[in-house]
């Protein structure tokens, strides 16, 4: 009989909380668990002693796991923390095995994206080392989709289908002035394309928007640029630019409009890259222009998942447990796909080792010669992956959403 | 037997269509009516003689209507026209009356806003005034909410569950940090604060985001928002805070990051309030802090309206044919509100000089003395508005709006 730790890391998706239910429905009622704890605020929730127990929730709640599937951003909140190498700080890690003794803990889960695999990759190397036996399985999450090994990544579906939700009905939004006007829309994703290729779904048999597609995979030629609008309103009066905020010019200069500070990963906080466009598409073209950023909501829109998403999300997480009660360790769940149409995918068990600190971009192949849109390829990967729609509760007007889990549990969220 | 034109003006919403839809239903297949024509981008459309027979759309689509009815933004596209009086601009009204008696045209139906009622107003003035028998009606749309003698104008319901729903989406997006944070989100309503007011509907029994509203209504003093900022922090390390695009100082200046030129109606273009309080915040608290502007999908995103809304909409539409076609003339159906619990209401018909050329803010009394937050008696108003979800047909993981309707007819959309 072993207690088992689950927490997650990063930044919010809709199917990050799918993942956990998955996980938790892999291990609740097992005879071999006994308390399923959460760790609040990821690893800190550890070093804290911060838990919560999901096996009570799902005691005294029938309905926790399926509320928890539905509910957006992280039930057991998030961390920031850059885990140390063990040779430059031990004492941290002393203080998280002791913890994970303390607690009988025989298996540790972290769900999150690519600096959560370097946290877990760490903890599971270090375990081998002090010849630990506790199991350790890092669960993807990302809606980058920017891990590698992996076909895509949970809650990718789900952002994508916002985004291409929205450039439809700013398509239609558009559409209704008979004057020339450019959109642009800037959208998530630092520096891999994936989020923003998706904008191309929004095209059908009546709406040609978004015309133009810029990924950080390709350098960014403001002059090209230009030309290519300067083009398109010669064939529509309304012209939209679907735009990465991670796109870079040829010498790897970041194009927005303000520059932030790298966080703590080294990643540079991107921002307003919408915003220097339009300002370019004023000075030099002098049409009607506005940029719209779709900032957070593309990742903690719970009212437009994939119901696709979230059934992949829970399985991988699901697979997880089972694996990690067969006696797994260092591994992490993934999605092989087996066909495009219809799709067919299974899960796989990747090495954490072969996943953290790798990232992966679109393909070059599936970005046009000219760098300013996406190929069918692309198209035919990404169609599955947003499909299904999820049969949310509503109440007075609003989504039934679990409680935010980490509120009044000792001193989080409120002071 | 005549024929009827319909045109739509002014700013999308998710539920003008429902309007157009209710008018078609209310004319299609009655006696006395031939053609139903829909201009094309507002009164621009009669003056070019751009019309769509929306007669043939009926007889041909059996779904047109109910499609019809969940796309959002103008099926027949929109226009900026600022009527002239008729004295200034003669000829313009020569045209349109010209056109009129040409499409042996019996009733003309404008949807929209403020400015489309003073248009059809001059319209119909125009009539009287040329002892020409044509029937003028104004059928109310705005999300801003800002009509008077109406309990609320259709589309605002539908604006305000997304604001509301965004809201609470953001919430869970923000409460997973361990860390003190101030987001601020930006709100479309220009000098009227009911969308802003509607983020309080994000309240529930565990997020108490956004704590702080502030609205046009009430002047805005940059030294108490910080006071107003750092007492909220003091209690929560989760700060949200929902403003108005439209808020101005004591002596009357907007408060935004830039101000840009006024349109054709005088209305000041207002964007960039979020950027300049995220910056204030940044400098004299320190915090974290970020804004997020929702900009245009809070009036375009069909795929989150309210059902009350759509059903209301449609029902003032229909109305407003009915009583056409018993001969009225010079009116704007509206909402009279007969309780609230359980919400009810009854349509009622408003004079089209009473409504024009006149805007009304969220009253005093429903904003708290301190002015940074609503009263309860406007929850009381704002909740039933937002009730109830459409059931929206999906395809390839996609709504399925009705194709734009003017893009393949003449040149307008494509060029």
């Amino acid at each position: 009989m072993m207690n088992v730790i689950i927490a997650q890391s990063g930044g919010p998706t809709a199917a990050i909380n799918a993942t956990l239910a998955g996980v938790i429905r892999g291990l609740y009622g097992k005879e071999e668990i006994g308390t399923i704890y959460g760790a609040l605020h990821g690893i800190t929730g550890v070093l804290e002693e911060h838990f919560l127990d999901l096996s009570a929730s799902c005691r005294d709640d029938e309905d926790f796991l399926d509320r928890l599937t539905c509910t957006p951003a992280m039930y057991l909140g998030s961390c920031r923390v850059k885990m140390p190498e063990p040779e430059e700080n031990k004492a941290i890690y002393d203080r998280i095995f002791v913890t994970l003794q303390k607690y009988r803990v025989g298996a540790f889960f972290y769900i999150g994206g690519n600096d959560s695999m370097d946290t877990i990759t760490k903890l599971s190397r270090e375990a081998e080392r002090r010849n630990c036996k506790i199991r350790f399985a890092g669960v993807p999450k990302t809606i980058d989709n920017d891990l590698v090994l992996t076909d895509h990544t949970p809650g990718y579906g789900s952002a994508a289908k916002y985004i291409a939700t929205s450039l439809l009905e700013i398509a239609h939004d558009t559409y209704i002035y008979d004057l020339p006007c450019v959109t642009i829309v800037e959208i998530m994703g630092r520096d891999a394309g994936w989020l923003t290729a998706s904008a191309a779904l929004a095209r059908n048999t009546y709406n040609i928007t978004p015309q133009l597609i810029y990924l950080p995979e390709v350098p960014f030629h403001r002059s090209a640029f230009l030309e290519d609008v300067r083009h398109q309103l010669s064939i529509s009066k309304n012209v939209i630019v679907a735009v990465s905020e991670g796109i870079r010019d040829e010498l790897g200069v970041y194009i927005s409009a303000k520059a932030k500070a790298e966080d703590k990963f080294g990643h540079v906080q991107l921002s307003g890259v919408g915003k220097a466009l339009e300002e370019l598409v004023r000075r030099e073209i002098g049409t009607k222009v506005r940029s719209i950023e779709l900032s957070i909501l593309q990742r903690c829109a719970g009212h437009v998942t994939a119901g696709q998403d979230l059934r992949e999300s829970g399985e991988q997480g699901q697979k997880a447990a089972e694996w990690v009660l067969e006696g797994h360790t260092g591994f992490m769940p993934a999605i092989e796909r087996i066909a495009d149409e219809p799709y067919q995918y299974r899960i796989v068990e990747r090495k954490l080792a072969e996943v953290a600190n790798k990232a992966r971009g679109v393909p070059r192949e599936w970005i046009n010669e000219d760098g300013n849109d996406v190929t069918g390829d692309f198209l035919d990967y990404v169609r599955p992956l947003i499909s299904g729609e999820v049969d949310l509760s509503w109440k007075d007007g609003l989504p039934m959403y679990l409680p935010v889990g980490h509120l009044n549990h000792g001193n989080n969220g409120r002071r």
